[in-house]
């Protein structure tokens, strides 16, 4: 198997950005991007979004994100699993560049939320549950979650209170992310205290809605060296879907779609989680957090949110979990969101992320999912 | 560089299929698919589909696709590159088997058109189209190729009769292809007297509105020859882009993202124009049949038309062109196209394709495009 590299990271501070466009948000994390590379050429583009064609009319993403970044005549597509886009669009890259089929590929995840009333986005996010079984019946991302988080909270016996640990964490964390959309600090009473979304799921449980852009370039391994001092390998990629409508599913509280992107990224990597020093998981939902930490195997189910309340997976644990804030905190611009993911890790191996860092890690994993763990990726990256 | 081939294909008959849905469709092509390979055990799907956010309110297609095959657990996203999108689809596909990741990969690609007003249908196509600079002008995606033909054909003083040669050979092709949309034959003065849509595109130039789906299933060397007798070599693969916004290229009569998907495909295939037997190309409207043909260079720019009023690119002609009936007989539901595409000419090496037959193909080229020839892709097949 041809190896290839993440050999560049650009971003932009996520943000309710009224004043900027689906070129400005790509054209800056773009131009970041080319100061971290020595040479900038890509051949081919890859653009992680969910919301373009329901919220702005706009198809044709790769085109537009070519015209940005001033590469016409360079082919590419969108790629597209709802809200976990981003670290799909990833793995197409990083399949594009391994196959042989390019040396050098752009990958671009980018969402604009904020124009809209939430209502609006709302409905638009909904789009990653069943169209036939969920949403005509008017069912929100939120209320989907509710269900899980409170079958959870039933199953397990976890506290209210105790899952509030992980947005407060993440709220510190975040502070430290000059690329955050949030980056205040809260407490548990905050987020007991603070308005119910679809209970038992609280405001401070909820990624916020914003904008942003993020992009990697992927390398061959023949090329990476030339254009980077630091190359990272992307050393493992896994998919898996889980029943589109959860009325299907065996178990609620079992993430399949995890399970089963993990296992391929980690037996393509050699690796088992015991293994990873730094992850970046999707946690959209505080529940998202624990069903994330407990599919990808770094402990068994039911036993995550504990672990959170007794310190595990802060920064200097193994693995640090969601240094960036996470999704809840460093924000959550959908389709752009896996890809943020991805960036940071990179970063975080080469240790130079601009907020708080894992001491000196070696592997690190992404995970990114659409849908309640519908569709989800698992990238493991490597110094 | 890993090989990597078509081992089976399914499809079902382009139609309005007002009682049928995106799963209904997804697993006819299926059961096809299935009954055409010794062994069916995806690992990863990919999904070309334009619309089903914009008009369906549902993302997470792959999950979709994975419940409708039965195959719960199997990872994957959706490709989008508007009208190409079936085409990008299958060159993810290629990728995700070519770089080792995964031995078995199914490709679908599904549309459905036909249950909303014609406006309905008409401005979600538009979202192909600049949203910024075009589509928020309330330009539609006929009239943008309308501009074209027209300059095409003030330039080259091509004579209307003679641009109504393609559409009439496309129903008489079609008319034999089982799976085809429209199978009535038409003459020259039925497209010169079908209403006018957008000057001077008649409905008669127009591919019509129908809803299909298409499967592919392509594995590794390895596996190939056991679950096939017949695997078809995907040898070449290239993408092309071109500026989103029309006002914004140097000329409109020059497919950059034609002759840039081309380029690469030919030289990673070995081949010249000259050695394609059999293809089939994006023919949305007759104008963007001569471009296509124009911009994959099986003849010079503003002779196409001279060409196919002379009997060139008919079956048994070197390459021959469009046998299905093309995107304006056989149908064209948008981000399936491109996965039929290959689909035929797959099956027009192998020697079984149901419809009008290239005589002893060796090479095949499909060619996708989505946009006003905005994202390219080109595929070469080889027996």
């Amino acid at each position: 198997m041809a190896r290839a590299y993440i050999v560049g990271v650009g971003m932009t501070k996520i943000d309710r950005h009224y004043d900027k466009g689906y070129h400005d948000l790509v054209y800056s994390a773009i131009r970041m991007l080319e100061k971290d590379v020595k040479m900038f050429s890509p051949e081919a583009i890859v653009v992680g979004n969910m919301m373009s064609s329901s919220l702005y009319q706009q198809d044709s993403l790769a085109a537009l994100v070519a015209d940005a970044a001033g590469l016409r005549g360079v082919g590419g597509m969108k790629v597209e699993a709802a809200c976990g886009s981003g670290g799909h669009a990833v793995a197409v890259g990083y399949s594009l560049v391994a196959s042989g089929l390019y040396n050098q590929v752009l990958v671009v995840g980018v969402e604009k939320m904020s124009d809209y009333p939430t209502a609006t986005v709302t409905s638009a996010l909904a789009q990653a549950a069943d169209a036939e079984h969920e949403y005509i019946y008017g069912i929100s991302f939120p209320a989907l979650n509710a269900l899980v988080m409170r079958l959870y909270m039933n199953r397990y016996e976890a506290r209210r209170e105790d899952l509030a640990i992980w947005p407060v964490r993440m709220h510190e964390y975040g502070s430290k992310n000059p690329f955050a959309q949030l980056r205040n600090m809260i407490t548990v009473e905050d987020v007991i205290n603070s308005p119910t979304i679809a209970d038992p799921i609280k405001l401070m449980d909820s990624a916020p809605i914003g904008d942003g852009a993020a992009a990697i370039l992927i390398a061959s391994e023949d090329i990476a060296r030339k254009i980077s001092d630091t190359p990272i390998e992307i050393a493992g990629v896994g998919l898996g879907s889980d029943a589109l409508d959860l009325s299907s599913r065996e178990d609620l509280l079992y993430p399949l779609s995890v399970v089963r992107a993990a296992e391929k990224a980690y037996k393509m990597a050699g690796v088992e989680p015991k293994d990873i020093d730094v992850a970046e998981i999707h946690d959209a939902f505080t529940i998202t957090a624990l069903l994330s930490i407990e599919g990808l195997g770094f402990t068994r189910p039911g036993e995550s949110w504990k672990m959170i309340r007794d310190g595990r997976f802060s920064v200097g644990d193994k693995p640090s979990i969601n240094l960036s804030g996470g999704l809840k905190a460093r924000g959550h611009p959908v389709g752009a969101t896996g890809v943020y993911q991805v960036a940071e890790i990179a970063m975080q191996l080469r240790g130079d992320f601009p907020g708080v860092r894992a001491p000196s890690p070696l592997i690190g994993l992404a995970m990114n999912t659409g849908g309640v763990a519908t569709l989800t990726s698992v990238i493991i990256l490597r110094r």
